[in-house]
């Protein structure tokens, strides 16, 4: 069994192979920069993973793990141009660096040098994994279409939050998952436990991110904690207190989840004193508690052996554990 | 034989048929809409077309024909809002519309669809499919790029100009015959010739565009004629004027053509007069037959029997005789 960081290498090293500037370099210049913004390539690893728990050498899944890898750096690079995010892992988003309209056709060839990388497979395999591949992003789009809707909405219950973040977000690791499974040959019955599994932990990992956002620790989370809140983002947090604040307390943070404070670490401490109030923290722990044990119970009964199973749990047990 | 009109009915029967409109409606409203602002549907035509020509019933085709035109909707839609055009066939833009946002993502989620409508073929001709609609996007896409670079810059050749209508437009005319093509089963040598014949066919329009624009016909060209000058769009006019006008003429024609006059007509009269004085109608429609003919020796040097030939050549003609 290898280490996360062990098929992290091998993806890179095959990532770094590609070469993806070429002309016109006003196109593939983006791409390259986005691509090489060093991430956790959570979904190719998976990829890699699932094929060799099912049996297969990881090396036939690197084109699939390299697709799913793309279509996500596409996602961010044109969510960042809705969010009008300026930093991504630090440095300048593709449209703050260049401009919209590079961040937009870039964006789109992009996506389609994600479905280029499954042309290697033989044509069943291809067949198969394209089709998942289109599946997943039509969802992935429906997710990020809910999460805008709910920005303006206020009556968004826990259940439709988890909806969207499970199109959004956790679909994809579903995805990659399925496809290392398909590439090595697995059951449908394993590769619908894997996927099961994926979609869970994305969940999971989502609301994990919404918890850490709020109440990491500064020494290593890498971000000002608390970004979240300065935003106004609507989190797994913010809504467990719609839903459980009494009517004054959520006056109060109706107001101060609209506004644009001078003082930020102010706010940032008023809104945490009202997530206080309602056991917010709490409750999100609950629901990521809730949904890494469905990710694991996915696999505990699937007819994986317990040798299969360990590069899974390894894998969720580190991501959970994980302090940014 | 059927008329391109047949071909016509038929393929929007079908894509009335489709029903896009779906939950979350933000998402696949736009898309709906955009794909019933009613066009000369060429490219599915022409994929209906070759798969007929080539003996097999057009309506194996129409799910190729429905990728073509919905990649088609889809590279408008973002180019578009990168031209940031309010109008398109007489109706509001997408982004102007909704916004910039919806316009970026139901163009996503428009082009995943297109690659999803190949989904019904087998294994073989979907992946022959599926590949050739990756290679057509990303030339598209470098199309696009080339069009923006030559925005800035002023030592565009002809030949640079007409590689770049090549890529961004011509190419997917190609592309919409090859895959008619493919779902008839033709020879590889076939499916070469059509190719050819509508890629230079595509060139051929998209100059003929160009003229249209400032030479048309105001009774029946649809649209002000001129705009081309007013928005100072570099087309072939432009390009040709660049390439053979004098110093002196070179000076007055840049002037005119980077600025944003009260009087309209009158910059149209002025800059039409500079075409006149370099000949810049009459090379234009040069470069139209030489490239209609290279699409019609494409099709000539095939082995395809007359009675075949014959479906093309009433298109090409047709195409070429258009006032609008």
């Amino acid at each position: 069994m290898r280490s996360t960081q062990a098929y992290q290498e091998i993806f890179s090293s095959h990532l770094s192979s590609l070469g993806f500037e070429k002309e016109p370099i006003g196109l593939y210049k983006p791409i390259s920069y986005i691509i090489q913004l060093e991430g956790k390539r959570m979904r190719p690893v998976l990829s890699l993973m699932a094929c060799e728990a099912v049996g297969k050498d990881p090396i036939s899944a690197l084109a699939a793990a390299t697709a799913v890898e793309l279509f996500h750096n596409f996602t961010l690079l044109h969510d960042d141009i809705m969010d009008e995010a300026t930093l991504r892992r630090g440095q300048q988003t593709v449209h703050h660096k260049w401009d919209v309209n590079t961040g937009i056709l870039s964006g789109d060839a992009l996506l389609v040098t994600a479905y280029q990388q499954l042309n290697t497979y033989d044509d069943f395999l291809f067949s198969k994994l394209t089709k998942l591949l289109s599946e997943t992003a039509l969802l992935v789009c429906e997710g990020q279409q809910y999460d805008v809707d709910f920005e303006t909405r206020d009556n968004v219950s826990i259940d439709e939050y988890i909806h969207m973040i499970r199109l959004k977000t956790a679909v994809l690791l579903g995805c990659a998952l399925r496809m290392g499974a398909l590439v090595g040959q697995a059951s449908a019955e394993i590769a619908d436990s894997l996927y099961e599994f994926g979609v869970n932990l994305g969940i999971a990992f989502q609301l994990q991110d919404d918890l850490l956002d709020t109440f990491g620790d500064p020494k290593t989370f890498g971000k000002k904690v608390g970004g979240d809140i300065i935003e106004n983002k609507k989190t797994i947090l913010y809504h467990l207190t719609r839903a459980h604040a009494t009517a004054k307390d959520l006056a109060d943070f109706e107001k101060l989840m609209s506004s644009t404070p001078q003082n930020e670490d102010k706010k940032i401490k008023e809104v945490k004193s009202i997530y206080e109030l309602i056991d917010a923290r709490q409750r999100a722990k609950e629901q990521v508690t809730t949904y890494t044990k469905n990710a694991l119970d996915a696999l505990n009964q699937s007819s994986l052996a317990d040798n299969q199973l360990a590069y899974f749990t390894a894998f969720a047990e580190e991501l959970m554990l994980r302090t940014k």
